[in-house]
C-alpha cells in the first residue's frame, strides 16, 4: 500500500516495522510508534520472550521511551499507533498516560481492551480502528503459520 | 502491628517499607513486594514522577524484578502483595504473569480493578485483600495531608 508522508498509513507502517523486528527475534509479531507533531517520539515492539517480562508489550514499551524523551508522564497531542487493539494493560497504561489519540491495525476480539466495561479508555481520546487491519492481521498470521510448520517438522524429527 | 515472620503481616509490612520510601520521594506511597517460598525475590514503589512514567506503578516494577530474578515471564507459585488493590493495568499485569496470590491492603474504590466485567483476574489466582488495611490507608492519608499542608503554606507566602 502507498502511504503519503505523515498520514495514518505512513505511521501505521512504521509500527509494523517494528512488528517486524518482534518477528524476526521470535516474538509474536506486534508493534507500536508515539507520535507529536508528525514525529517519532517512542516506539516498541513486543520483547516479552527476550526480557523474560509479561509487561513487555509493544504499547508500553513505546509509552515509556515518549515520557522519557519528553521528560513528562503526560502524553498530550500524541498519537500512539498499534498494529493490534490493545489488551486491558496497554489500555489503561494508554488512557493514564492521556493520550490524544489511539490508532490500531487489526481488532483482538478475545483480548482486546473494547470487551471491558467501564470503558477502560476515556471517551475524551479519539480513537480509529482498523488502519492497515489486512497487513496487521497478516503479519500475525505469518508468524504463527511459521511457527506451526517450524513445530510440526520438529515433531517428525522424533 | 507484631508480624510473625513469614506472615501474610510480615510481607505486607515489607511492602509499607517501599510505600515508605516512595513517600520519602515525593511519590504517592504504594509498595509492593513479590515472594516465592518466604524470599522476596522483587520489590517496588511508586515512582511515576521520577521516572516520568505513568506504567512505573509499584506493583509492575516488582513483577519485571521478579521476572528478571527469575528468568521466566510466568511467575507462579509466587505471591504479590501490595498495599493498594491494583488498578486496571496491574491487575491484567498480575494476570498475564499467572501470580498464584495477590494480597492487598487498602481497597480503591475509585480505581481498584474490581469495578470492571468481565473480571481482569483469572479466578484461579487467590485474593485476600484487607491485610493490614488501616496501616495502609494511613500511610496515604499522611501523605496527603502533609502535601495539602506544604501548598497551604506555599500559598501564603505569596
Amino acid at each position: 500500500m502507498i502511504s503519503t508522508p505523515f498520514s495514518d498509513e505512513y505511521f501505521m507502517n512504521k509500527a509494523l516495522e517494528e512488528a517486524g523486528v518482534a518477528s524476526e527475534e521470535g516474538e509474536v509479531p506486534i508493534g507500536a510508534v508515539l507520535v507529536v507533531n508528525k514525529r517519532i517520539i517512542g516506539r516498541g515492539h513486543n520483547q516479552i520472550e527476550k526480557l523474560h517480562d509479561i509487561t513487555a508489550h509493544a504499547e508500553i514499551i513505546a509509552l515509556s521511551a515518549a515520557s522519557n524523551h519528553l521528560g513528562s508522564k503526560y502524553l498530550k497531542n500524541c498519537t500512539l499507533y498499534v498494529t493490534l487493539e490493545p489488551c486491558a494493560m496497554c489500555a489503561a497504561a494508554i488512557n493514564a498516560a492521556q493520550i490524544e489519540t489511539l490508532v490500531f491495525g487489526a481488532n483482538d476480539p478475545k483480548k482486546g481492551y473494547q470487551l471491558y466495561k467501564p470503558k477502560l479508555i476515556h471517551p475524551k481520546v479519539k480513537i480509529k480502528a482498523g488502519i492497515m487491519k489486512e497487513e496487521c492481521i497478516q503479519v500475525l498470521k505469518d508468524f504463527f503459520t511459521k511457527k506451526r510448520t517450524k513445530n510440526d517438522n520438529r515433531s517428525k524429527n522424533y
